[in-house]
């Protein structure tokens, strides 16, 4: 098959303008930036807010191997597939981190017949929004040790700033360093850190807001550090919220583009799974919900993590209706979680996929327990045999999940027919109403126990001294009311990776909480959650390239 | 007088799709970035290479005094007048730097009647160019310390890394910091800085290539540090030139706007006039050199600083040949040269206008040097008196200086006639043939004399011990056929801000000698050159907002 990049040069773009048009938007609602980018002005959805909803379909997964399963793919073909059938369809998803791009691999939003152009834009600066967000959070860290050196007027702990700054760049030489050094006139000594901009809560709150209003008012919140006598200390007692949003006047509206099969997609924000919630804005979804009959979004990771946080945090939060949920499942990531080693997952073996289907069990349990109707996307890989293929449907059918093979990968659209019809029947049949999996006037320890075994499984959720001292601590400060944020690893429904399949059993750890208090939810972190990444040995950043006529290459 | 906002508030862009077809762009020629901002694409270049050029003409200034002298609004005002009188003229200058507008005071691009618009845009995020430069910037710092971190098989040796990191923000604490703490696995320890984005080598590089193909050359050039042996490591040498290029494919593109009059200003780069030559880039001068009959160009701060790099550096890697200058001047400059302390200048004082003159006689010598004809624009002030404004005239006449009051802050266009006639005029009857002042084949020593005896008037140059050793390494290393970027203070001639006036019989010590070998000049410091600058107690940050229309106030 063509690689995504010589696919992606022959798809015949149309221009922005006539994918806004074809979505309703007058001229004066949306902004080109170049002939294939636009912008749709968050004002859209104010003067939309009386016109009906489309239908919100969520795309998760199992739990994943490390190479992942094709859920933007599979979110792409869906959305494809259902314009095949005549519904207006709108992708959701969210924008890609350019900092990885030169790292590990490539970039990617989607592959193969099912991807979103211009990838090369969408991969680098795409419409500046992750910039800005880069630029609004590092002036914020630097009025903070500006406050410092001029006199320290809110008293502020040089040793508890909690704000760090961040790039856009995966640069482990940033993720502990000591600043202020060579003398009084270059600002207080300290030590401070570099994360990855996804992971700034600029990025977190940037999706969970509804206008320039509530973003401002989210700004304001956010904690920045603490004063000598333990007082929190926010943006608000700095005063310079205004200067942030200003910042992100852009930002805040969504990216409109289009896939290779000219389906609109809004991608829009892409906050880290892991210390966020991983998914595209509230106003991405909310917009596309007014433009479209049916709307297929995604979250990050499996269903534990990222359809947990898409529900209990996005759709609280923006008062979403999800209407069914796409669990992506595929051959190999069922024989690894049925115990075989990464390096055999192509050879055939039924008994281990058998294994493996616990873990997808259970996540299509966890989707049930949000009252949410799903269909099983059964997504082919080319070394997925007939025997294996046709031995998860027979599985599928045992446990009464309805499944659908798609192959939307190597077809496109024409791959994802029958998984539409599930949905859209699915849809059509169910009678089931959505609601999160717990209040959040319930109490912290209330909440975070309700994750871990109703979601995870866990039998016994342990925290170590410093959590507890943190959860009296958000207590006392009047933070208990808020959502939680899992940090867990992706592979395990535990907090250890290597404990595939549906894991029984045991115990999950809470070692430390962070109030995100602008995005509004408390970050649970289990084990090591890395935010900023490293650059490998052979960085991807040697293969890609300007050529003499300014097409980049080799970057995916 | 209405503030500069409420003026750009009041003003009516057009289209700048309709500003393109003015300019006989065709629709594929150019990309929109909303619909008051475009990138024009390179390529036209070329395609326009057998085009007849437009002339140009270059506003430089006499020394300033800290508070600016209205340079910009001079070149835009300029600009505009010439539209009036129908000749097609077009502006070309630098993009502001976001950073300081939350420093000491907020953004401008020119100002008054004068002005670019939509001034927001300009001077918050634009096109992204200076986001593309920082993440490339940053990306090679990464790659070099994760070089380092992998094997260091170029054996760089990490305390003669010469690579730095750099921020579009005002940030103190980030000049000299350590990276790499916490342990093997956060990379290698050592010391390192920040500067802002507009000291980036890159920032200089990219404002001196005219295609794809040289920018990737000169990023390869580039120095990062020297190994344990003392030899130099470049770009190249890392292999990346290519993603780094990939990085800046939008970036390379120049900027069309309008001023407020309509009239097309080219907006692209903006390098730091000190350690860089601080014009904005050649292919936005030689863009619109092909699209215009008169281009009004800027450089950064005085005729000794700015007019010697546009010329020597600039003009000569071009192949430009500026048909005239300007050389703006104003009452308060020749006070406060003529020795009248800053809060005293609004009082009328002939004597001190006199005795300041000397400071602009001696610019007009500099330009004269380059065998270019030039106009003394007389920029007027509120404060001014008439009988200032007279004797200024006398002044001139005395000299034999054209001389063409300018009114171009509170009148636009209307306010610059008589400069743009003066200098339609001058262009007309000129039978000058500009020259660099040296050859880059001169030895480094002499080309350094040159620039400080013929330029600045000194008696004498002295060397540090450093700079000395320096000047041998640049000879045995082979770089001493690059031309002389010098950093010294604009408030003087000499490298001494406190001496005012047409300083005489001074020493300059040059103390280190930076090679800037993508952008293919050796920067020549004099005193102490401030790379990144700090906040001040009240940054000017407390004052910008976004409203709840999404519009951003405060910022000018």
């Amino acid at each position: 098959m063509k690689s995504d990049s010589a696919i992606a040069q022959e798809a015949t773009m149309l221009p922005i303008a006539m994918i806004a048009k074809q979505l309703g938007l007058a001229d004066e609602e949306w902004e080109p930036y170049g002939r294939y980018k636009a912008k749709i002005h968050v004002d859209v959805l104010e003067k939309m807010k009386n016109h009906p909803d489309g239908k919100l379909i969520l795309v998760t997964a199992m739990s994943p191997t490390p190479a992942g399963e094709g859920k933007s793919t599979v979110t792409i073909g869906l959305a494809q597939a259902l314009n095949k059938l005549s519904q207006r369809a709108i992708a959701a998803i969210r924008e890609p981190s350019l900092g990885p791009n030169f790292g590990l691999k490539g970039g990617a939003a989607g592959g193969g017949y099912s991807q979103v152009l211009p990838m090369s834009d969408i991969n680098l600066h795409f419409t500046g929004d992750f910039h800005a967000i880069t630029t609004a959070h590092n002036l914020l860290a630097a009025l903070i040790d500006n406050h410092l050196y001029q006199g320290n007027e809110l008293h502020i702990d040089p040793d508890r700033v909690t704000w760090r700054r961040v790039l856009d760049i995966n640069d482990r030489s940033l993720r502990q360093v000591a600043i202020g050094l060579g003398g009084r006139g270059n600002g207080v000594t300290r030590e401070a850190g570099f994360d990855i901009t996804v992971a700034s809560e600029i990025m977190a709150l940037l999706c969970l807001v509804e206008n320039a209003t509530e973003l401002k008012d989210a700004l304001a919140r956010m904690l920045i550090g603490y004063t000598y006598e333990n007082v929190p200390v926010t943006v608000s007692d700095l005063g310079v919220q205004g200067a942030l949003a200003a910042l992100l006047k852009d930002a805040i509206h969504p990216n409109l583009v289009q896939t290779i099969e000219n389906t609109p997609a809004i991608i829009h924000g892409g906050p880290f799974g892991n210390i966020a919630h991983g998914c595209n804005s509230l106003i991405a979804t909310q917009m596309a919900l007014k433009l479209g009959e049916y709307v297929v979004t995604e979250a990050g990771f499996g269903a534990d993590l990222g359809a947990e946080k898409f529900f209990d945090i996005k759709c609280r939060r923006g008062q979403l209706e999800p209407s069914a949920a796409v669990i992506v499942a595929t051959v190999r990531a069922l024989k690894y979680h049925g115990g075989i080693p990464k390096k055999d997952l192509t050879i055939e073996d039924l008994a281990a996929i058998t294994r493996g289907f616990a873990n997808l069990a259970h996540h299509a349990r966890i989707v049930s327990e949000y009252h949410v109707p799903f269909v099983i996307a059964l997504n082919r890989f080319p070394t997925d045999t007939d025997a294996e293929l046709a031995h998860v449907e027979k599985l599928c059918a045992e446990h009464g999940f309805r499944v659908a093979l798609t192959e939307v990968f190597a077809k496109g659209g024409a791959g994802g027919m029958e998984l539409a019809r599930a949905i859209m029947e699915t849809i059509d049949h169910s009678e089931m109403s959505f609601a999160p999996i717990y209040d959040v006037e319930q109490s912290l320890l209330n909440k975070i126990e309700i994750i871990c075994k109703k979601v995870y499984g866990a039998r016994t959720v342990q925290f170590t001294d410093v959590a507890k001292r943190q959860l009296a601590d958000c207590d006392r400060h009047g933070w208990s009311n808020l959502p939680i944020c899992m940090a867990k690893t992706p592979y395990s429904f535990s907090d250890n990776p290597s404990l595939i399949g549906d894991v029984q059993e045991f115990t999950i750890t809470i070692r430390d909480i962070r109030p995100s208090l602008g995005a509004e939810f408390l970050v649970c972190l289990t084990g090591d959650i890395m935010t900023m990444p490293g650059l490998p040995k052979h960085p991807h950043a040697l293969k890609v390239d300007l050529d003499e006529s300014g097409q980049v290459t080799g970057l995916f």
